[in-house]
């Protein structure tokens, strides 16, 4: 289907920076992360969050190259010190979560998720915390848990026996600590309210976030970004829960609220799937799959002459 | 951005046979489609509306020679003195629209319409009406003005100086007549209404189609399939009306005359970037375009390698 042989692995890989502000470090660390036969797919920096998400997919030695140069970078220019921001964050390179995309399984990102880890914690001395697919620990598994407290509480409690990192040394510098993982796609999905007060955001994301028996496969927090109360949403699993269900119970629940859904946010990017998903819900179209849009199927059937 | 040279045209013909029923015939012509280098896309047939719709594309050589010979075993298998169905129709392979998808304009596609029409007007002594942007005379562009009074009318009428077909002889037998043409890709959608009176959705199509000063590019029927009201649409150009704006109108339309809208039901295939439109709108995501989806934005940036 693609111009390549199956054999050859395919991974995307979202790296998280808590760098939002300066176009400067934000290009280099763009430019840092494509290593030969890499495509950076899509790139999004936010002031108020401070923070630049990036995706990258490739071969993995070509991703895991660039993750590490990225991450060099990412060290060397912010000083966790002093950077503030809306998002939560351990470090500079704060997330490298690894994807796998085609040719590849989780088991198989979790282990190149471990073999960047190691990399990062021998050549760049930081602390390594591998969460999700990659985890040494259950508890590690979820990344709020592996980020409770910031930055600011690692830094007090990294010589304790529970926060001993999984590679480089116990020990925070101004980088912090990086959280590398294997997970499958995700889709990372702010909606914006009509309103300025982030208790409504809060409400709403405690309301449908899995972990409080809301909507299986949810993530949620409830932010305030630009003065402006956002439910900020990972999608786990969209095949679990679709995309227009996370969308129709937001707004009910907003509307409980008396509020409105201004517009959303994508960050990064979404399967076709997911996208066929919400054209089959609102378009009330109940066979429709990717199969009914016509490059993926002109792709699909000519694919033998690659 | 496919593993072909730019230079290689590639066309999309979406054929509509005045067969719905029969299996075996169906299969023929489906077989008789797949030229070499022709793939077909999408198949549907609709008993209640006798019609089999296919969807084929390929280098323009291959999908004329898959249309001329599925048009000789339509001509073959199919009698319009006794074949009857909800859809209007003025022959057996009744209308064939030529569609550029790369690398090809439409001016290029009608005078490929023309050279299909030429051939089967000569070979298979059918007669053949030019539409759309292969029409040769204004009131021959609209397809329901070239079919008015159906299969039925054009027997009685042919010999009249306006009837004269474009290619074929002015004489009407069982295969009736075959429009060709050339057309922007449209999208086919009908939608169903929790209601068996026809006239809401003769209501709805009327206050909808462009002709009576409804939207933009929509042309609509209302019809009933299966003992179920349908407004049967299509969009010929997504980019003016989008499908949202579409469905949102029915469903209120609708409403108003105290229904709701069941389902909807796609012929053939909609373009990537309509079902963007889709997500963007349902989504409140108004960034949202194709390269926000994973698969489509990994083939863009890595056509170079094909």
């Amino acid at each position: 289907m693609h111009c390549m042989h199956d054999s050859n692995a395919l991974i995307e890989a979202v790296p998280n920076f808590s760098e939002g502000r300066r176009a400067d470090v934000i290009n280099r660390l763009a430019q840092a992360l494509q290593a030969p036969g890499v495509s950076l797919l899509h790139q999004t920096s936010d002031a108020e969050h401070n923070r630049t998400v990036l995706t990258v997919a490739g071969a993995p030695e070509g991703v895991l190259e660039g993750l590490f140069q990225a991450a060099r970078v990412a060290a060397q220019e912010i000083n966790l010190f002093t950077q503030r921001g809306a998002h939560p964050r351990l470090g500079a390179a704060d997330v490298v979560p690894l994807i796998p995309l085609e040719g590849v399984t989780l088991e198989e990102c979790a282990e190149l998720a471990r073999q960047l880890g190691r990399r990062i914690g021998d050549e760049l001395g930081l602390p390594v915390y591998l969460y999700e697919a990659a985890a040494t620990r259950p508890e590690r598994r979820n990344l709020a848990d592996v980020r409770r407290g910031e930055f600011e509480r690692l830094v007090e409690e990294i010589d304790q026996p529970e926060r001993q990192p999984d590679y480089g040394p116990a020990r925070v510098g101004p980088a912090g600590a990086v959280i590398i993982g294997a997970r499958p796609f995700l889709i990372a999905y702010n909606v914006f309210l009509e309103s300025a007060d982030v208790r409504i955001a809060q409400a709403i994301a405690r309301a449908i976030r899995a972990s409080s028996g809301g909507l299986p496969a949810v993530k949620a927090l409830g932010l305030l970004v630009d003065g402006q109360a956002q439910v900020s949403i990972n999608l786990v699993d969209f095949k679990q829960t679709p995309l227009p269900v996370v969308m129709e119970t937001v707004t009910a629940l907003a509307a409980q609220h008396g509020v409105g859904v201004a517009h959303s946010e994508l960050i990064g990017l979404m399967p076709l799937e997911a996208v066929a998903q919400v054209a089959a819900h609102y378009l009330k179209l109940p066979d429709f799959t990717p199969m009914r849009i016509v490059e993926h199927a002109l792709q699909m059937t000519r694919g033998a002459g690659c």
